[in-house]
């Protein structure tokens, strides 16, 4: 056990607060409540895997000014106390009578003036980490402050990445793409999907990940049906099309990118399409720059997949990307964000193939004053076989 | 892929539905409304690691008779297709305009009556996992249809395990157990805990494992600080008593225990406080029976640990164990749930040894009518050493 658990200098994360509390006082929030995994990471560089541990809830306090207070189980205080935050509440969780409702509400009312407002996250991609009954209570304990909406002022400060945060998510990148040059080892035709996707995790930890939050994929001829379900035993057959996807963790931060190959020969079908996403992949990336909107990314690699005669597969075309697989913004035609500097995105077109197949590739980049950065080592122009 | 995603038979499904249903008469709901991984795998098999990305919300709606609905974003629409409910309901999310809260409120309101009830999971250990401002907009949709609490509802029956999902826990147990016994093949004093952490996973996933959603640890002379760091790149030392604990997972169900191994020859303290714990649980074995109650546990494992010359270490000392990592009911003092056959649960004592460090033990059971069956193969009762 190392004495501190940082990730990042203190002043990495002094600066994210004061970033945060710039956009608070924007909107006029006296304190923020956080909740979530990535949001309590985000401002304390408080890493643990025991949040897969549905039982206590954890809270974080930004105040208008000065340090960040965190009010949380006993379990964590030796790990969050190891952290650079000074102020840390702990109770003895889980508590029937009192899960740090009395606790996080003083905190609160000692922060936040009677006529105060505080935000939390409550748009778009958010969710709230607590009990419901829990945050009415709460809400009741702290009446006539009001509680509202900060989704912006935590977004727009989080979707932009230090060099300290584009480093963390370039070197799980370069992990996940040792990773992927390793799949034609273990995916022969004959071998069961559910054992590649064991064996592509193995690749990943033995790469460097820390651990391997995400891998999905799908194999058929020409394409696969859909990219979310987890493996089954069917073995792999010569003229698949192999897909993995992996969002593996390095020291907190996410790689969000994926790898197609041909089991056998490909067909002319696969790689056609697979030749259609990798050129409109490419020309986004040598014309994106800041001042684009969201909608404008995923208009520009919609045309440009017709463009090279493929059918665009409806759904989101990629999205931001940091410590967790997927933040906003959405490559929807309706996320109308700004794109600035700074921003850590993956670019994720996907086509239709034939009979409900589709095919998907996907790059992460970071956006830079100039244009793209690619943090993905980048995929090979055709699509590559494994010829056993 | 396979042309079903079921886990289960549709009768496992059926049967929990039936389930719910008695519960929801009980407390006089219309309909039962589920977000969680959880909740929505164990009412209808859909299994997917695509829960990683916080972008779209999920809904399952289970109506007072007949079949649930799910209400999804179309990305999981194939996947949901192929598992058993018949009514699949899809938006194209995110959609920053109405992310399926319309949707969802419609299925709600064409079930249930303006003067009905509908059931949500509101309490301890519990989460709404979709955006809170949404929540406040589908309640006003619905007024004056009533919003309330049902965590009883669900925890009373997901907390009584089918002898289908006791034989899936017995299989991530057996499966975590052959990893453990591999532990010295690669926890050598010189070794970097981080390495360990990433070679243990390896194992985890060569015997069988889908997927690692949990390996914490810790390691130290006569004990460690805390049990939920991620590791550091610090070496192992001849006198550390090396910890790892995990939550394994195959087919969605978890494993949780842990072992302990001495590095070289095991202190005199190390030795006596792991056959304290070893001792504790072996009686707590012997003696638990359906009608405790979940702080009798506590109790029991506290005196043991006592009788034994070892000092608890405090917070809870075991919990429910299944489709997440933790579940309900806690071993602490003031969980008075009664304790029913087909519980699955984890005893999970700790004591102190000497300067804030502490020594755990957990084991994984199915509590019968007739008493404890052990899921988790018996740790070793002597502390094992690892003699390079």
């Amino acid at each position: 056990m190392s004495e501190t658990s940082l990730i990042f200098s203190a002043q990495e994360y002094r600066d994210r607060i004061a970033r945060l509390q710039t956009a608070m006082a924007l909107e006029g929030l006296d304190a923020l409540l956080l909740s979530t995994p990535a949001d309590i990471f985000y401002t304390t560089g408080f890493l643990t895997r025991f949040w897969e541990s549905p039982a206590r809830p954890w809270f974080v306090v930004v105040p208008q000014a000065g340090d960040p207070v965190a009010v949380i189980p006993t379990i964590g205080a030796e790990l969050m106390g190891r952290c650079w935050i000074p102020q840390v509440r702990t109770w003895d969780a889980p508590d029937p009578r009192d899960d740090g409702v009395s606790l996080l509400a003083g905190t609160l009312a000692d922060m936040v003036p009677e006529n105060g407002r505080i935000g939390l996250p409550m748009g778009l991609e958010t969710h709230l980490r607590m009990p419901l009954g829990d945050f009415e209570t709460l809400r009741s304990h702290l009446a006539p402050r009001v509680l509202t909406d900060a989704t912006a002022s935590v977004q727009r400060v989080r979707e932009i990445k230090s060099e300290a945060e584009i480093t963390k998510i370039r070197t799980s990148c370069e992990i996940a793409a040792r990773a992927f040059d390793r799949v034609p080892e273990f995916a022969q035709a004959g071998q069961p999907l559910d054992a590649v996707f064991r064996d592509f995790q193995i690749a990943l930890l033995s790469e460097g990940a820390d651990w391997v939050s995400y891998v999905a994929g799908g194999a058929g001829a020409d394409g696969y049906g859909d990219v979310i379900s987890p493996a089954g035993p069917d073995p792999l057959h010569v003229g698949d099309v192999l897909m993995l996807d992996t969002g593996a963790v390095r020291e907190g931060y996410f790689c969000d990118f994926d790898r197609n190959w041909a089991i056998g020969s490909a067909s002319d079908c696969a790689r056609r399409a697979h030749r259609a996403l990798w050129q409109a992949t490419e020309e986004v990336m040598a014309t994106l720059r800041p001042g684009h909107r969201a909608c404008d990314v995923h208009e520009m690699l919609c045309a440009g997949l017709r463009r090279h005669g493929a059918t665009p597969s409806g759904g989101r075309l990629g999205h931001g990307l940091g410590v967790t697989l997927t933040e906003w913004p959405s490559f929807t035609p309706l996320d109308t964000t700004p794109l600035r500097a700074g921003m850590v995105l993956t670019l994720e077109p996907g086509c239709k193939t034939r009979d409900g197949r589709i095919l998907v590739h996907e790059e992460n980049i970071v956006l830079r004053e100039n244009g793209v950065e690619l943090l993905s080592p980048r995929a090979p122009a055709e699509l590559p076989e494994i010829l056993g």
